[in-house]
């Protein structure tokens, strides 16, 4: 197994693999500010939510770089602005609040420090939310694998692999924990329109895992499930309620109607950084939208007519009762999920 | 309203608005030979199940032009060859068979005419099939308006307009029709995956005819239905077994089973030459797999790693049970469609 890093800080910057290329060209962004990684994340340089994550709290660490000549009230706050212009930079995965009030828990707790040492310690902060992460990935995977039988064939939508979560990823953290279980697994990937992250990413990671795998346009899905070709549904998260309602990549949604109506098992797997326990339930999620262009171009070809207008949600969201289990890092959650959400609090 | 006529015989040639190019390019491709007709239908140059069906008629007549100077012996299997040929240029539209059957009649009544009477008789035959077409698209969109409220939000799948459909269109023609009644409609345009018609074709029509819409990646469509955001949908069909299962393009069916569980009115509109009576279920129906460049590409630009594998179907079946009604020329069908087919053959 190539390891894939799609989050790494060097030499005082932040390096990510380029997602907006990916699969024509493997390049690095490189952030040497917290406006470069604010962008990155707006552009989804790097996107999935533990990822974002991560990132957002590098550029916490950038922004701590570039003002730590400032006298100590000035610095705290440039630092809160660069703090709330991180936390905005997109609106549904609640892994970037959860890393931005992370790191702002740093900021209070060594207030009075010198700039160099406040630094440091925004640095270590970072470094452990990556370390965490991706062992927590590595959790959710294992957990994730005693749900695949042998043989499966598993259907994912999105990229909830190495590229989107520091490790080997959520759903597909999953999958790849199957495969190296020698379980004989065969994925379809959907590939997740607008942005095609499952045909330019997931993709991707599946060749380099050497997964035996098909890629599908998100539509074919109900026709696989109604002819019993797909044993389960994997998925990862942007944001969970606290009744275990889940925000994902647009078309989560469907799927899960269409594997309820046909019985296939539809799992989610995501850290619990993923969930949002002041949020009592999907209706209260903010869903981003985004530009028209996502529909209308693609790389830059353009395959709508002029003026038209769109609708581009980039989320959507599962009831809670479309899920058959949520894989977190600590095991296997069931329903009813408002107890077992609600048991992760103590 | 500007008419559009995707179809056109004209100086021994075949004109068909070239719909591999919309909305980018409005160009004509003109085919002289049956051959380059077969092309033209096989490369989706003319796509929609009826256009297809009067498209080959003509692919007949030019074949008859062709081969003309043969004698009468040879000219019956060359033209025998040419219309094995450009039946089975796609095999899911069940109106390209229908065509050629009928031209086919002609040709066995026929027999014995020189061969320039016979290319006249083919000619009036493709003639007569192009304007029944009009005349039964006309009727299907004044049928199916019944059904459309004041003021419903209307979601339609594919591109089943003027493009497809020799006249206003088959549900298109629906849309049209409710749009000139003046009801104040709205259209939600699937962009349609893997060939992205709706973005490129329905859109265009839309726009060209005024009619408010917006376009959609065909996942949004879920949770505008859970929200109860859209009234009703209207599809096309490629082919309608004699049970009322029908098979459309990729993705109906999907929509279909959202619509269901979320109890949205589901129409089918098509010209009983869609009906395929000799089919007895979906189960029977051939579906169309094309090549996987249709998803790894869009416009010459790859949107997937090399050397993945797809699975590309072109169309998917919707069972009758998740449909409200099929709208054809006389009217509107009401399930249990099995006895308002049979009907339909007294």
């Amino acid at each position: 197994m190539r390891r894939i890093d799609a989050i790494e800080f060097k030499d005082g910057r932040l390096r990510l693999i380029d997602q907006r290329k990916l699969p024509q060209e493997y390049t690095i962004f490189e952030c040497s500010t917290y406006l470069e990684c604010e962008f990155a994340i707006r552009d989804m340089v790097v996107r999935g939510a533990p990822a974002i994550g991560a990132a957002a709290a590098y550029g916490v660490v950038l922004a701590a770089a570039q003002f730590k000549d400032e006298p100590t009230e000035q610095f705290q706050s440039s630092m809160e602005s660069a703090l709330e212009l991180l936390n905005s930079a997109r609106p549904t995965a609640v892994n970037l609040m959860w890393a931005i009030k992370r790191m702002r828990g740093v900021l209070q707790e060594k207030a009075g420090v010198s700039t160099e040492a406040m630094y440091r310690a925004l640095k270590d902060a970072a470094d452990t939310i990556l370390r965490e992460d991706i062992q927590k990935s590595e959790a959710i995977s294992a957990h994730g694998n005693q749900l695949v039988p042998h043989g499966a064939v598993i259907l994912t939508h999105c990229n909830t692999g190495s590229l989107a979560v520091p490790g080997p990823g959520t759903a597909l953290g999953v999958v790849r924990a199957a495969q190296q279980a020698g379980k004989d697994i065969f994925v379809y990937a959907d590939e997740t329109r607008p942005r095609l992250q499952g045909a330019r990413l997931t993709a991707w990671e599946l060749l380099e895992e050497g997964i035996p795998s098909k890629l599908i346009a998100d539509s074919v899905a109900a026709t696989l499930m109604r002819d019993g070709k797909v044993d389960l549904i994997v998925v990862g998260a942007d944001r969970i309620a606290a009744n275990g309602d889940a925000a994902n990549k647009i078309g989560t949604f469907m799927l899960s109607v269409v594997a309820q109506r046909y019985q296939v098992p539809f799992y989610v797997a995501a850290p619990v950084s993923t969930i949002d326990f002041e949020c009592p339930s999907g209706r209260e999620i903010q869903i981003e939208e985004r530009s028209s262009r996502e529909v209308t171009h693609i790389e830059g070809v353009q395959v709508a007519p002029d003026n038209v207008e769109v609708y581009n949600p980039a989320f959507d969201v599962t009831p809670a009762e479309n899920i058959t289990a949520i894989v977190i890092e600590q095991g296997v959650l069931y329903p009813p999920y408002t107890e077992a959400i609600d048991g992760l609090k103590r």
